[in-house]
């Protein structure tokens, strides 16, 4: 077994020489910069909770194509098993942070491309799969973060990526030398970038025929020459700086801006190059529906939190436990993340069998998870706020609990229940509002893998509307019994 | 295999010797009553779709009781399979049908009564279980439709069974006897009480040690001297009466008010007698846990057909693929379904063990996904009106479509896309008219096992808070890590 | 003053000779037909409310071209003060009928038609407005119920009215005499349409300049050669057909699909012939702001009714007053109502002077109202099947409770509170089952012009984009202050 | 006249000696503190338009107690024009400062307590009107600015003032002087305390007969000894601490902790003193109803400004016109906004004269609103997100966008269409970012006099059930019509 322990994976990361950005200047060591270290705790928390006996049915898995024990992040999903391990995963890790993985883009792709790769060779009679499958036991045996460098800048959003007036709007190769590629352009929104071992380029849509030399995927070691970061903070993340933070151990919302300034990157580590086709396929088929559980499950986990941390701060309030609204509330909330899990888990069981032997999740059920998922984070925080009550809003800072001149006032006038300490009150006010306003800023919780909109998109792709149109024709006469095969009936059904 | 085929169902139903009165008659032969007759047709496409070669997987399963095979309504549940299976079958039935299929509720006894029964004889000593596994290896023997009799008609609501102005308000025991009892009472929307062989009484609610009397459960023929129905239609079942329904074949909400009026019961089909103290247990973490995953599964269904509907309709209307805000409208309507479905599927994966060796759904999951209907059943209604047009709501009368006075004039006028008849236009739209009339007005759709506020309520019962606030309490720093037990934080994540 | 008194207007009705077909027949006697008979007594309330003392400030407006006293649903609207008074009128009829008075369309079309008519005269030197404003004085000189005749039967929607198949899917003029013209094609929906003295005929879209046939405006007395209506009922019809309904003498959704087989109308009664440029301008900024407000402050009323019944029917099931989640659910279903009227009267008080002196109501407060009703009237009808229970569904035949084997089964086990007569709660669940299923039914209710995606076109045709996002701009700095005239501020605050 | 120019304004507040603490210090020169002066800004931009001529029918009223030309926010409202006239007000301000105006809780006071003090004085032949009105006069004639002081901290909620464990929790009177009286306490989330003249303190709650030391009014000088600030911000306000907020001159969300530290107030400033038995009656039937007018007017300003900065920005993003979700989404967020202002302006053209002459809103409509608005706040941010894109997440700092090394990459790769500069696109997506954050967070938006909650209280306790139930009575034959007077149909209608 080759698990890292988070010490060595944080003596890893010392070590690494990245360029990063942030708050107008060039960070040092971003390892123990405020609004960065975080996101590195919360990757340790994975690294610990592979270790944890109770939890090893859950973080722990075995990969096919070594046999050893890896990560749950870092196999490829071969069964439903598989699939539903991933999601209890997503679930508990924030409860143990409060807050993201960063695990989960990076690690859904390592499936989606063992799939793309294999059928890219089908048609090209390339050698990507092979290639790729080497690199992931090199993932796997030295236990690596890996993250997902996908969402293009995009410029003009009218326009495809070799319309627009600067061609590197959209991640593409400069260049093709002998021992392998460069490539130019910029990635946004790079959760919890700042925190992997490497960053695995792909395509953000679908490329035509003209477009090839946007047809890109390839591993990029963190500390790659070239490789930029701006750090992309909210309003949550100032307040960090500040000392100030909800969840200051924990809880930033790590985004950069990752820009590739002609980055060089050897054949072994490339795994596309021009074949366009597929990059629709890989995308709505392949990639997204790994992903819609991921993020559907991972609500279950935050969730919990928000209705965890209210249920503690209604008793702090005083508030007694049979309040009908506030227990219609509590309910309500813990509903929702009740169902994103539960689609989630459902769109494993449903899932299928790609090409290459990858297991797929249901695209249907994983995109009705996220159509509601978007539709239903700013209800959670609607009735957490609701739950909470205005001090949620308006808690004052730490730094004034930590004057005496002002303490003496906070200590007597932010009592609620005699028994609570007014720090532990505090803590409490703070860790939501922390959670709320990250529900409602957060890529990582409101966008992450796009809006609902993606998702009915997604959804839409993948159905297929005439069996249903045929079972009402059947009903109403309009079709004989006869005209369609009773197997249209359970098709979709089977599993 | 002792597979019924419809007629067998059909010639017994018409060999009971049944009291029903219906629109303020007698009705002599049920059987080919307008109303009537579409739900026992739906209770024969039960029959006919286990007898299907191609729906065998989902229709048929093997009773561990008896080994053999045997219908998934009349199996008790012993693995997940059984239940995600018992989901599939859900969705299937409003494929064939467009509509219910009457066994949910009494196949969803039999799994609750088989813990129930084990439950009382561990703690009191009695031999219910073997009666009723006796009784259970009849029904399947026999191939048996049940119904289910458990909603009280209730009388005054802020009073208990025992504290009404007429103590028969709720059913109850009125006589005991050495060969049986006699009970006393009515039930309120009976779904499918007509189509059945058999009625199972069970207690509504909780009830207090002073109710002994009021705990009985008891199964009784269809035929037994005392039982009478009044049949309780809506506007639909009026439409349906006059020839002019838009499911004429299987779409009645067929409901009875089910009366006891002194009806006898033999012992060997008692399977409770006063011992009120499981009523609670049984209503909340039993009985309504199975029935969560039936219903929501077959909303699935359901809105399969809503969307089949409208997707013909729309093409038949004229409308292009492309139109984004109905496009938009199809894909909400479907993940409603699709969401139904999958926290049904998710509520099956995540089942456990109750005593007797039942496999009972987890009851959060299943919960969530009540509340999530029953707030999502209008809007989903909304969303077909909105993609079908107004005609959903004014399409004229069949009669004045054989009337050839007015038949020119609606062959003209009614006309949508050039090559599609206007009957089958005119039927799509009555057959989405009568589906959208019954999602707001049918207690089989609206009010299945009760409105979402008993979904709230069942929610509320079966969580545990403790965990979750503690999760936030850890994070915050307000316990110790050490403080809480790590097993603490995957319990509910095993499956 | 010449009000018409109910009685005189019922004699009018039976004069008329009129062509109706329903469920298949030729109606002899429409005026006493059980489906038609509710809408006349609905059109008969208004008159007898005109004559009302108590209500008369509400009823009564002066006419400005004859300075008599006139029903608030005949004259055009000059002030505020008349849409205000309108939206009053609005709402007390369903408080007297529960349900629609059919006044409103028609009583529309005068003001709209008022201006419709100036603008086209001042366009084309036409002599329309001066033909017009004489009809109108023949209409409130005899107290006329005028319907509206808009909404084609379209045929293919993807197509314009002259590229059908059929080229009178749409009305059109078939011919032009010297005394007259001839019309042809079929309105659907024609709501009211049976208790109307006359129907005035529009177009229902903007039309092209080839399309001059179909650019037509005309009144068609109710009688006139070739009207032909065929009796659009949905459920509660036939309910009602059987002497079944919940609101026996007012609640019939009386829709006509109305056919104008070749009738000829004289010149004084056309009101547009050709003039195809302005239809356009007179669907979004004049007829359909003036039925805005008409249509959202009924709703008002028709919550009233739901409230009303829903707060009587809790009482009679025993439910205590502060039961929580009942009661929140009741303020949601009065805020909804109390919401639409709200913005009605909004409406009217930011309305504005169109070129003819007609006031009209704002557009977009009257579409963002439309919007909002037709998102929340399912979740009105949610709301009050929560309140009421079960038996809102379900609740047996009067045939029933008329038989004596039945009725004393009834008395017995549908009895709430014990001081309740089991007739009146039958009443009310009675009551409240018709306005439920024609809340989501009757497209008087759910359709009345148009769903709520009319209501975002019009929004979207009415607003200007451009001041809101200079507000924008100037607060940024990206537009300097100077660069933005001050009075752009508080030009759509100007009332 | 005698308005203030924004100027002299910010003179007197630069005159003022407070005691202000915020992160951790004490303030020196509020005046000038990064997160304290956005709020100056915001009331200083109400004087400004004040003297703004083009908004001076919106900004300027006449005062009826001095006849003299006033601001609006400080006239006590007569007329229903003054009331509208407040709407106006309250949509103009935010188009201004893409904020809150910080005048409308003290405004709102001045007319409840001109009505609560003549009816104290009815019913204890008291002289507080006279005094206050002498009081208002010297606020008017000054152009003051006032801030209202009421939601005490409250510790356990359950609990009643008297009964907390510390007396103080709720702000009360410790001690009776000659000349006044002290008080002592602290109120919570005290928005724009910092930028006013004076607070006027107000209890919070419904008293008891036991707490009339807890029934005091009064109205307390800025300077005054004893007055301490504790600054409570959120997210937001630690962003424009950094300097990096979206609005930085007024965005931020300025509330206090506001400690009476044993403050002496003479009597000539004491407006109740001991008079518990009105408390319930001003606040819900008060101040409550024209505090929603308020509250619902600005959001209308609000959201115009969400609309105005997403409809901006999907033009820098190249997003075509035409795209149908997004139009969608434009015209819902809009119709929220258009549907709060028209629910304020209903509730003042229904207001009503109370006992002193001081015209108040419908508080039915009001709460109507009030409920509305909590709903939809959630919604307006999940719209305008949807429609801006990710980078309202995560884009980046302008101290980035100052470094040269970072302002090179920013420049080339957060370029949106070609011809907008990316500084532009940066202040908008920064801009809405602040918004959507303060959305969701600023007690100001989301808690402004409450929750949702609140709403449904205050709507239930003002409405009358009982005509609304005799209406349905009378319908359905239960009630004959002679047994309800005509007029209660027509009661609530009357304006």
């Amino acid at each position: 077994m080759s698990f890292k322990t988070p010490s060595q994976y944080l003596e890893e990361m010392r070590n690494l020489k990245r360029t990063i950005y942030a708050y107008g200047e060039k960070v040092e060591n971003y390892v123990d910069h405020p609004v960065i270290r975080p996101s590195i705790n919360c990757v340790a928390k994975t690294y610990e909770a592979a270790l944890t006996p109770e939890f090893e049915s859950v973080m722990v898995a075995k990969s096919h194509v070594s046999d050893k024990k890896t990560s749950i992040f870092n196999i490829t999903y071969q069964t439903k098993e598989d699939l539903i391990q991933r999601c209890r995963a997503q679930r508990l890790l924030p409860r143990l942070t409060g807050y993201c993985s960063y695990r989960c883009l990076g690690s859904t792709l390592l499936t989606a491309l063992y799939d793309l790769t294999y059928e890219i060779d089908q048609k090209h009679n390339t050698e990507y799969h092979k290639r790729f499958v080497e690199h992931l036991k090199y993932i796997q045996d030295n236990d690596i973060t890996v993250s997902k460098s996908m969402t293009d800048v995009k410029g003009d959003r009218s326009k495809h990526p070799s319309e627009q007036a600067d061609p590197d709007l959209h991640v593409r190769i400069v260049e093709k030398r002998k021992d392998g590629i460069v490539i130019r352009g910029a990635k946004a929104h790079q959760s919890g970038a700042v925190a992997s071992h490497e960053h695995i380029v792909v395509p953000t849509r679908t490329l035509l025929e003209s477009e090839k030399d946007w047809a890109v995927v390839c591993a990029v070691p963190a500390d790659a020459p070239g490789v930029v970061h701006i750090f992309q903070g909210g309003p949550e993340e100032a307040k960090i700086m500040m000392g100030d933070g909800g969840n200051q151990k924990y809880g930033t919302c790590s985004t950069s801006l990752l820009i590739f300034d002609d980055v060089f990157v050897p054949w072994e580590r490339v795994f596309m190059c021009g074949e366009y086709e597929l990059t629709g396929t890989y995308i709505f088929e392949r990639y997204s529906p790994i992903h819609r559980i991921a993020g559907s499950a991972c609500k279950g986990g935050v969730f919990d939190m928000l209705a965890g941390g209210a249920q503690a701060l209604m008793e702090y309030n005083g508030i007694r436990r049979g309040v009908a609204h506030l227990r219609d509330k509590l309910v309500q909330l813990m509903s929702i993340g009740e169902i994103c899990y539960g689609t989630g888990i459902a769109s494993a069981v449903m899932a299928y069998k790609a090409p290459s032997g990858a297991m797929i999740p249901d695209p249907i059920m994983g995109n009705a998870s996220k159509i509601f998922a978007a539709d239903n984070i700013y209800e959670a925080a609607r009735l957490t706020t609701d739950m909470a009550g205005g001090l949620i809003a308006t808690i004052p800072s730490w730094k004034d609990y930590q004057n005496p001149e002002t303490r003496k006032y906070m200590d007597k006038y932010l009592k609620g229940v005699p028994d609570i300490p007014v720090e532990h009150r505090m803590l409490l006010f703070k860790f939501l509002q922390t959670s709320i306003s990250q529900s409602s800023m957060c890529p990582n919780v409101v966008l992450g893998a796009g809006t609902g909109e993606i998702g009915k998109i997604g959804y839409y792709h993948n159905v297929d509307m005439e069996p249903k149109k045929k079972f009402v024709q059947v009903v109403t006469g309009i079709l004989g019994e006869e005209e369609l095969d009773k197997k249209e009936y359970v098709k979709d059904l089977e599993y």
